[in-house]
């Protein structure tokens, strides 16, 4: 008898999740919105919740060779939160499970949960439980987070219509290249564990990839200001992939301007120093956590003025397609590329 | 400098769970119950929602070697349902995150994803999201599940009071007694590959360790005869331990008698077999997710014919201690062994 045996990498990360998601039906009226965005939508009296839950494993989503332990349960719960951001919820609750192996001591511990008590204070939320059990291979974090909103405010990844402003907060391609930085620091180490390692002029950089902060204040400013933005995400996998993820759901398509998009000068430097293409890196970089969504244009004078706004593009026809007017004045195919971990 | 290291091993595992609740403080109004029960509590208008996660790894919550992997799946999710249940609440909704290494195909994959399919439709919950990810190191499941229920239909481990009656669900030590089988059988065919496991005379207690089932059909039965235990909990880590979590949170002492405790005959058979006291295998074996209650006497009536409660003992008061009556008459002191991990 032989058994058919297809490889994950055959179908890729997201082909998986698809394949996963293709059997899944959702019974219960209480669940108003179920896997396909950044959180899950359930009802609650006159509000939601929203849930959402990230796993992140020793050797694949951190290396402790130069992530801090304080850093790791920081950007573990900020991860999450920035989900429930991308809901236009408030984040309330998380659980934190745990997994070590005895590699780690207890003071190793509370180094971890002095970073995740940290980020549950930065968030206001509160840790409400969890699990903590041995691993035999490293440090494993699984964090979920729970939000509010009324029914109103939850924003999808659906909503985007033709006409609508496409928006990103603060800047991209920090944490991709920042990620460079310190992988080639550690091999310097390694070679030569004498040499101190150099990241004085990359602080920037190398902060956005281990220390990722969530927008909640985005979050906060676009309440104050009245705005609820028609789709949103936030960008864990690069912003190309992200505008696929809303093209795809709100059924339309997309024009941005390489012009418009926002880079950090520290950012911009260190892509040449490593023979990167600062766009690309903008573009696919992941691990920034900015939040990309879409406005009515009508809103646009309420956030104009916003420092920490940039307005990229528009939301045009899906048979427009995904396009990217480059500098010159070249229109180009949007290429989504994402980040694999398979 | 030297810096100090404590092992975790020195603190144990619920020393070291103790250890980070300290250092957590509840912050939000609707954060109803923190970390110290089954399942967190926080209001969802009219209602609340309980909140409750599990971690499960390879080679230290299930060993694939004699574990099928859609029996894997099915107790991931049967494991949080029972903490749902211990609370007296309904599940409603799961989210699944899964690790997986490139031993694992997407045909792996479809036999896990069988398993929780077959245990969200069997407990009525919907998977309303999740992650998946590569692993360097098998296979890690992290599931969280949500439930629902009335405010005043919450049972905590904290509402035991002096006279009320112990009960628990089934029969215990089952677990345990099939873990024990499963070993022996790997070892035998790690010497002999052509030796067939002998399973049949043991599928009762394989079947306990493999695919435990949460007691949904229990909660259901309180409601209809019209009973809210005064304390509840799952048993995972073994009787004497959970009886000893009730009685530190309700503040009182219990008795038990070693008569009234439920063992199944093949539990009883095995653990003879096994050179194993059967009663140590029902106080301290874990892992059965039986129900561990206690009710009000006049509610009594209601349950005493109910076929698969078991009246095992009454609460007393926590200066009477924590007593077991063995069978001929002599009274000893309940130890609380439990699970451990680490």
């Amino acid at each position: 008898m032989s058994e058919k045996r297809t490889e994950i990498s055959e179908i890729g990360e997201f082909g998986l999740i698809d394949h996963i998601h293709k059997q899944i039906k959702i019974k219960n009226s209480c669940t108003l919105k179920g896997i396909g965005d950044d959180a899950a939508v359930i009802s609650a009296g006159d509000h939601v919740k929203v849930i959402t839950t990230d796993l992140l494993l020793e050797g694949v989503h951190f290396d402790l060779s130069y992530a801090p332990l304080t850093h790791v349960g920081f950007k573990a719960v900020a991860v999450n939160i920035s989900d429930v951001a991308a809901m236009n919820a408030i984040p309330k609750q998380i659980t934190v499970s745990m997994a070590l192996s005895n590699r780690f001591s207890v003071e190793a511990v509370d180094a971890i949960y002095a970073g995740i008590n940290a980020a549950a204070e930065h968030y206001g939320v509160d840790v409400v439980g969890g699990d903590t059990t041995a691993s035999r291979s490293g440090l494993i974090l699984s964090v979920t987070a729970i939000g509010e909103a009324k029914k109103e405010e939850v924003v999808y990844r659906s909503g985007a219509k033709e006409h609508d402003i496409v928006c990103v907060t603060g800047d991209l391609g920090g944490a991709l290249v920042g990620l460079q930085v310190l992988e080639r620091e550690k091999q310097v180490f390694l070679s030569n564990p004498d040499m101190k390692p150099e990241l004085e002029k990359y602080q920037i950089v190398t902060a956005r990839q281990l220390r990722p902060e969530a927008r909640m204040d985005i979050i906060h400013e676009l309440r104050e200001f009245g705005v609820i933005p028609t789709s949103m995400m936030d960008i864990s996998d690069g912003l190309a992939s992200e505008l696929f993820h809303i093209c795809k759901a709100s059924n339309v398509g997309v024009t941005i301007y390489e012009d418009k998009l926002p880079i950090d000068k520290q950012t911009f430097d260190t892509a040449v120093e490593f023979g990167l293409d600062p766009i690309t890196c903008v573009l696919n970089g992941g691990e920034d956590y900015e939040l990309l969504f879409t406005i009515d244009q009508k809103d646009f004078k309420k956030l104009e003025k916003h420092p920490d706004i940039h307005f990229i593009g528009h939301i045009t026809k899906a048979e427009d397609g995904k396009l990217l007017v480059t500098k010159s004045g070249t229109v180009a195919q949007l290429k989504a590329q994402g980040w694999k971990h398979f």
